[in-house]
């Protein structure tokens, strides 16, 4: 909202400007209100109606499979859009969709006629919605809120074809993609230009969604292909039968390679550099795969950055031109007005400030070009520290990512946090790239006219007249500073036998307090410095939710940082690569024992599998008490594993007093199996999974 | 600078704007430049020219006692202001010197007459110098620099006299302070208006100076009676003779009384409010006591806050009653001027200005009140926290404190923010005091105008106009926010046997899917509220050295935090409270055993001492046995000890294979005094320091 807000003002003021700069000017390129062939209203009645069609085919399909198998009672897939707890899934077609989604967010909240069905007759280009909302046009604001829900809800069908793993998905899945994407398409091409805010703006703002729609209208046909050749098992639990989770197990049992050079000796600087470096680039590692929500926010933050600074720039940029282009003599009469007098000559005046709202405008785009890199750049910090963090807290590692203990399981605060937080992500970054976009300009302008243009041109140099004066008051402090260094150094340290110690205290004391009142001097500036790095730091890092911006000790009290921790939380305890992996061979045993047909879906339903399973098995002594250290290897090596174990056991004894019946049909077979699961997570077995 | 910037532009716009508005009435009060009595060019030629023959004398006094003596040699005493290192002294005489020296200081930067020797003929009440300084006054600026310098070495001897503990230095100390005090009451009682900012400005300026210098003409003569009672030892080494350390030392090695409440239950909610609200005030603990430049920083901070409200208020408010009362009906014009026309009634345009300025002037007041309390108590709440780190260091607990390892030994930068941290202190106080009354008047300008005038007036109700319109947003996002905890609390999370799983995981996804869009807005509530809520911690904890205002991981770059970091190291290296114990000790034996004449008076020298002393002992094994069994026990509860004994044992160890001479005569004796100082320190003996 706030971006909008200040766009919209910029907007007005320039133009009112200008037009008051310029009456006889021929106005500016009218661009009429275009209708596209393809009508908005038309369009959306009918892709409405097909998505609700399709979505009843395929709950009719849907059904007619579950009456054939009479396994997935209880398990409505249609409505289950995507396992947002999923590592290896393919993550393509929910990042597509969420990308379309956020696109049309943007498009929504700018738009003046936000809902399609309801056609404001009186609207052609009126005025940003923000403006109409403080105006007061509570109507206008309901469809705002209406569209909110609408949009989820049209493109949720793109989403549910893909989850049900089937040809007529992906059949019905093909055609929906193709459609959206070809109405885009077709009404970008007929209306490229629009009266709002930039002729242009409109054709970019959904160029990232017909990227997106491109991409599924790809996908779509790509899925079907490879479900036909046979490639892609239909039906297969992709996540837990894939080969990732026991990768990634194989890897933290596996020894370290070597330990690194001996960490005593200090690194060099050249290498802390690179280090420090390296730390901001992120590079894939082959057993590690992000959280899906993970790669959504990513993506969607991208797109974020993307459609602000297309905001920021199609709002301002074409304003300042057209002012630039119409600046004329009378510039010189209003400048008098205000007491400034740029030059005796009228067209020189005009040359001057033409050339100065030139500066302004480069200075405008490079804070904007620095603000995005400086973004991108956090993000990929960013995915960096989340990979981190993971593997720590994966690791146990609970004191080293919060910086105190904390038991990492579900709780509603979590819960919500992990709900909004690739939301909340999105806006952040929003919000960052236009705070610093506002910071980054006022910097650069104070700099281009205070220092640069002094400099090329000799004029103006109040900034050097001020600390020209002032030197014996700088030389003063710097003295006072180098002086303390150097005695510090030679005076009052002796090296004795390789420790530090104290040296000529009194002289120490005496300089002290005769240096007192410079200090104070110094430690305004100090101060100054200090207020400056926290200001730029925070307004750089304010995007970033994997850091608080806080101090150390009341971290919790910063919003961000707060949803980032507990969306941490939910996802390592329910998503913890090594659970999985456990999970996912228990199922394919049961799957084995049971017949292909009755192979389980979901993790969900593995734990449960292990809650009813888990009970002390009837082998000898031997095996059960290596089968005992094995698992003890196992847990002390993922420490975070525990709280759900002994979860499970007070489950499975709960269900042992109640005695239910299916749990004894399926014991004997069980122990062997989880006999196995344990040896091979201790990596002391060679693995088969295939072929046992 | 910046704040004496900020105030003589405020003063300045405001008279410009109220001699613009009435031009009839009679100009403000003028007042007379003032000559007292005491011509200050005189008094401090002769002040100047007393102090340094008080030097003198005194210089002439230590060298025939070190000539009677022939022991302090290579110990200037009188160039040693103070021991900054000691915890025990009586730290009354060093706290009002620097309290007299840094009241002067604000008069020194504000004055623009500065070095009293220069008479500035021309000048009545001119400018403030930092325009001056703007302007180019370069020659006045050099008077200012020379200021700094001289007022320190004006002072000094006022130290110096304490330093000595002998009756001649009292005598003088007492003449010196009175004759300061009776100078500066006289001048302000002869003219206690002067031109400057506010007629009696110059007057509050010097209260606290005053009450510094009463302090001292107090203690002066008090030390000399007590010295001639005898109460006094004269020469006597306080810090090391006292029984602070050895106190400090039983109260460590104490066992713990009991064991506190079992910490596994939660503390309540109460307790932990109440905790929280003591943990900001400080209260005195007898067997800890604060290092003497800790307590010069507090005494320092506390004046700052008192100048720099003074001159806020001072500059400010009588400006603003002036205009308040200057206030005519010509100001209806010139409103209208600016097209704001607040009332048909020209009278009723009158009332409700000065109404409206009298608004601002209680914002102001306000402000700047909640601005000092909040500085008062972060400043109380930095003592508690620098007792924490205090102790926690002292017990090696340099985790902890740091957040990392570090070594805690004296370095080149360390020693220099150790010089400085009293000074940056007192700056970083200054400028956040001035920060935050700025951001706290213009919020409660905002508040009282848009907020609190609107509902008693039932006017310009435009903020809540705007948050009606807008109330289907709110209401969404509430609702939005309100579904997901609900949901979260009551059906995604299931409680099973005492632990928390998840349930439900398809609607959970379905939801999270429906609501991304929603989110996205709450979203940008939350940016806006992690914006707010860091501004202000930052803006709150400016004054405070103690913590950092960046993220945990980069606390270093904070130049605050890392100058109090680096002043913490040196403090504890250098006065470690057991090492100061067990040096006390050993001189105490070195005297009784040299005589009473040869009693050394420095921790420096009972180091040097350890460092030539210690070797293996000629004793039966079990004795030593037992006494490396007790070192070592001292040592596991003080490991920030280990370090210095380590440089201790090398120096010893070059020292043996020298073959210096006078170690090997002291050495039969001191064994026993070494054995037992290592008993008692670890408290299994009675402690009998007085007797043995």
């Amino acid at each position: 909202m706030g971006s909008s807000d200040l766009v919209s003002k910029d907007y007005y003021d320039y133009s009112a400007w200008y037009e008051n700069l310029e009456p006889t000017k021929p106005p500016k390129e009218v661009i009429p209100p275009c209708d596209p062939t393809a009508d908005d209203r038309l369009y959306h009645i009918c892709i409405a109606s097909l998505s609700l069609v399709v979505m009843l085919v395929l709950a009719a399909f849907t059904k007619r499979k579950r009456l054939c198998q009479g396994f997935l009672k209880g398990m409505p897939g249609l409505l289950s859009p995507m396992n947002f707890l999923d590592h290896t899934q393919h993550k393509g077609l929910a990042v597509a969709v969420f990308g379309v989604l956020f696109c049309k967010l943007c498009v929504v909240v700018l738009d003046p006629n936000p809902l399609p069905f309801v056609q404001d007759s009186t609207s052609e280009y009126k005025a940003p919605p923000v403006v109409d909302i403080l105006a007061g046009a509570p109507l206008k604001e309901y469809w705002k809120i209406l569209a909110i829900f609408y949009y989820p809800a049209l493109y949720y069908p793109l989403l549910a074809c893909g989850t049900l793993h089937s040809q007529v998905g992906y059949v019905l899945g093909s055609l929906l993609s193709w459609t959206h994407f070809g109405v885009l398409v077709w009404q970008k091409v007929d209306c490229p230009k629009t009266p709002q805010i930039y002729k242009y703006y409109s054709l970019f703002v959904s160029l990232p969604q017909i990227a997106c729609l491109a991409f599924l209208s790809f996908q779509y046909p790509l899925l079907l292909f490879k479900g036909l050749k046979g490639t892609v098992k239909t039906n297969a639990s992709e996540d837990l039968d894939s080969s990732y989770y026991r990768d990634y197990v194989k890897k933290i049992l596996k020894k370290p390679a070597k330990p690194s050079t001996t960490s005593t000796e200090k690194p060099k600087l050249s290498e802390r550099i690179s280090d420090a470096l390296k730390s901001y680039i992120y590079t894939p590692e082959e057993v590690f795969r992000f959280p899906l929500k993970l790669a959504i926010s990513a993506v969607v933050s991208f797109i974020a950055v993307y459609q602000v600074a297309l905001l920021l720039i199609a709002a301002v940029v074409p304003v300042l031109q057209i002012v630039r282009a119409g600046v004329n003599e009378d510039i010189a009469f209003l400048l008098a007005g205000f007491n400034i007098i740029l030059s005796e000559d009228r067209a020189e005046v005009v040359k001057i400030v033409i050339y100065y709202m030139w500066c302004l405008e480069v200075c405008y785009i490079s804070a904007i070009t620095l603000s995005c890199l400086i973004t991108l750049l956090m993000l990929m910090r960013s995915m960096v520290l989340h990979r981190a963090n993971l593997k720590g807290l994966y690791r146990g590692d609970i004191y080293n990512v919060y910086n105190r203990q904390r038991s990492v399981r579900p709780s509603r605060p979590a819960l919500v946090c992990w709900m909004g937080f690739t939301s909340y992500q999105a806006a952040l970054v929003c919000l960052g790239l236009a705070i610093q976009t506002l910071v980054f300009f006022i910097c650069l302008v104070f700099g281009v006219f205070l220092v640069i243009i002094p400099i090329l041109y000799g004029q103006n140099l109040m900034l050097f007249h001020i600390i020209g004066n002032m030197w014996p008051f700088w030389l003063t402090l710097f003295l006072a500073v180098l002086i303390q260094h150097v005695c510090a150094r030679f005076a009052f340290i002796k090296k004795d036998a390789g420790t530090r110690d104290l040296d000529n205290r009194s002289a120490l004391f005496l300089l002290t307090y005769l240096l007192f009142p410079v200090n104070v001097l110094v430690g305004v500036l100090l101060g100054v410095w200090r207020i400056l790095i926290t200001a730029l730091f925070n307004i750089i890092h304010l995007g970033r939710l994997d850091i608080s911006l806080l101090n150390r000790g009341v971290e919790a009290f910063d919003p961000g940082y707060r949803c980032y921790a507990h969306y941490l939380k939910i996802e390592v305890s329910q998503s913890h690569p090594v659970m999985k992996a456990f999970c996912g061979m228990l199922l394919q045993c049961a799957g084995q024992e049971g017949g292909a047909g009755q192979k389980m879906r979901d993790a969900e339903e593995g734990i449960q599998l292990v809650a009813q399973e888990k009970k002390p098995n009837k082998v000898s002594n031997t095996r059960r008490v290596r089968a005992r250290w094995l698992l003890l290897f196992t847990l002390v090596n993922n420490p975070s594993l525990v709280g759900s174990r002994k979860h499970f056991q007070r489950q499975s004894s709960e269900s042992f007093l109640n005695g239910t019946l299916n749990r004894t049909t399926k014991e004997g077979s069980k122990k062997d199996a989880g006999q196995k699961e344990e040896g091979k997570e201790a990596g002391k077995e060679a693995e088969t999974p295939a072929t046992n």
